[in-house]
């Protein structure tokens, strides 16, 4: 006999290697908050816990903790403890939860300078709307994707001879973009009802690694007038784990200087800005030896995450539990951080060094992409999941 | 005593002034397509029947056209009829699906060029890309509501004077976008794998008309380099009844001529073009009185929707049932089939006349659009749903 075992996916917190599987210990959120919405542990995706309010999300958090603590008996119990956690090298991950809409903003000063000279020249880096508004887009939500799938070398149309017609064939320029996205939660907003600023907070469920793959060489010839589109829906993936912003409340820093000031509607006073240490490594093909090309941070940021979904909503666009905001490239000032191939290899003009002597410009196939974000303090440290993503060929 | 009736939304078919419900006689569909897949019209939402495949489709169409054949007894026993039918005035509409992913493209040439012209100039009005790819870009699929939903003026950022600070306030120049979107149907796709064009059809399932209403001096201020967002996602309204490919056949037309010839990838010779009227009428804040101020036709897109889906595959974006594509605004070439109110009123230069002496450049406070599409032949008259919508004025 065999014994066939379908897995439906569950919700866990990640504890050191193992998995905390809440829909086995549902029935302990027994808190004022969750005692009567213990079904949304038994679900397979999280959008049902991203629905519920900032307060419910605060009582699962420490009860998790008072049930993890030493003192609590409850887990101890080798009956539950054994039917409640996984090895994480057991488990296979999932998206955390179906996203209704995706949208990245393009919210890294040093990333969007970085690239306006490029493309245009250094007086005119930044568009004159940059500093008013966090630019943002709508991207594709059917191809977000969970680490650890591949990414193939797309096709398409792109310019190699400006004024010449264009070709058809493999994209030549594949890259990464390294950024952070947060799910939105709380419950849906309706249409015409814009979220202000002090409110946007609630709405911020947590955090992930997001690497947006990127076809140079498409978006260059496509995205005049409306935006990337083929360039990008190509693949986005994302880290498994999600970081509640309550996690991230210790690694707090000061927001980004904004000048000129902002609207009076995208205005806060309070910190919303995260030391997170973010860095991207590759493992080219045929090899085993990562290297590090990239160490950035989320401080980078000109605009918080409050500001963008404020935003995204200011003309009346309705949110849900489960959508996705990203943040863009994340590019420090030292060149070293930044955080795309693009500016790396400074458009392909300058060889990124990897270890034994290996050099790209941008990715080839078989490369594998990693990206890895934490926050680190004194007397602890939070990891994200990682964000990885192999380069397949063109088919 | 009062009956509280609490109603779920149900899929009906539209015969002259009722509606056949579908979820009452399910069981009928005994065909070799669909009796394994009955439970798809007892669904709240045309999802599960558009990710069946096209011959599922077409025996569902049949057996209905049977069904009311004169000569078929089973809708005549006044029980089935009692509750097989609604009158359309007792039906409140709801959207045909849930929409996974909404993407907009930018298809009429006449459109195109007109914005092109205005924006730019004469001798640039089509950017380079134009006339070799479907221009198009990913929107807010939260945002699309059903006809007769309210629509509101937005605040948001413009830049009133060239070269000074922006302002914030509500919206100036509010306009619709006369457009049609097909709904994804078929299997959903798998990320990396395209669609090619000889398979496009089968995921076309069916048509709607689509007002994608616009604020252009928000889209003005905030639309480079990443394309349109927040002067979007306020709302984009669509009509409840989806007219099946299948439907449109009688009424397929010669592809708009396309040089250059599109890459191999694009290219197709079956027509699949469709004449479908179309027509744009306004009632204005205070009146009852509704002038039509522009006639158009599908059939005036440069591109159709098969490369339409094809191009928005190319790099491997995945596609599922529900997703909606929409055309972009439709001009034809003479200025009362120009499918907005920049183009009719040529960016508000020249006032569009309406009845009682009542003029307009973008619309007013409390002004109701209302998009009807209809096709005609010699014997007989397919009318889609209209889509209706009233500006209520900002908060």
């Amino acid at each position: 006999m065999t014994n066939i075992y379908i897995q439906t996916p569950k919700i866990g917190v990640a504890i050191g290697d193992q998995i905390l599987n809440l829909n086995e210990i549902a029935q302990l959120f027994d808190g004022p908050e969750l005692r009567e919405h213990q079904s949304v542990f038994k679900e397979t995706t999280l959008n049902k816990f991203m629905g519920l309010q900032p307060k419910a999300w605060k009582e699962a958090r420490e009860k998790i903790q008072q049930l993890l603590s030493v003192n609590n008996a409850i887990l101890q119990d080798s009956n539950i403890r054994n039917r409640a956690f996984t090895p994480q090298t057991e488990a296979i991950m999932h998206l955390p939860a179906t996203i209704g809409d995706y949208t990245d903003f393009y919210s890294s000063i040093h990333h969007a300078t970085n690239v306006g000279i490029m493309f245009r020249s250094k007086e005119n880096a930044l568009m004159p709307n940059w500093k008013y508004l966090p630019v943002g887009y709508h991207g594709r939500a059917s191809s977000v994707v969970v680490s650890n799938t591949p990414i193939k070398r797309p096709y398409g149309q792109t310019l190699p001879v400006e004024g010449a017609a264009p070709v058809f064939g493999p994209c030549k320029l594949m890259d990464f973009e390294l950024e952070m996205a947060f799910f939105v939660g709380g419950f849906p907003t309706k249409l015409g009802e814009p979220v202000k600023i002090d409110a946007a907070q609630d709405h911020i469920f947590g955090f992930v690694v997001m690497n947006d793959w990127s076809a140079r060489d498409i978006q260059k010839w496509e995205y005049v007038p409306l935006g990337p589109f083929t360039a990008k829906n190509l693949g986005t993936s994302i880290s498994p784990w999600v970081v509640t912003t309550l996690a991230l409340e210790p690694f707090k820093v000061e927001n980004f200087p904004q000048n000129p000031p902002p609207f009076a509607y995208l205005a806060h006073d309070d910190k919303f800005n995260f030391d997170i240490n973010l860095e991207v490594n590759i493992i080219p093909n045929n090899s085993s030896v990562s290297t590090t090309i990239c160490r950035s941070n989320y401080k980078y940021l000109y605009w918080t995450a409050k500001q963008q979904l404020t935003h995204h909503t200011i003309t009346g666009c309705n949110l849900n539990p489960g959508d996705l905001m990203a943040s863009g490239t994340i590019s420090g000032e030292e060149s070293d951080s930044f955080g795309s191939m693009l500016e790396l290899s400074w458009k392909g003009t300058k060889p990124i060094k990897l270890n034994d002597g290996i050099e790209r410009k941008f990715l080839l196939d078989g490369d594998t992409v990693i990206m890895k974000a934490y926050c680190e303090s004194d007397t602890y440290r939070i990891g994200f999941g990682s964000c990885t993503g192999k380069l397949l060929p063109a088919n």
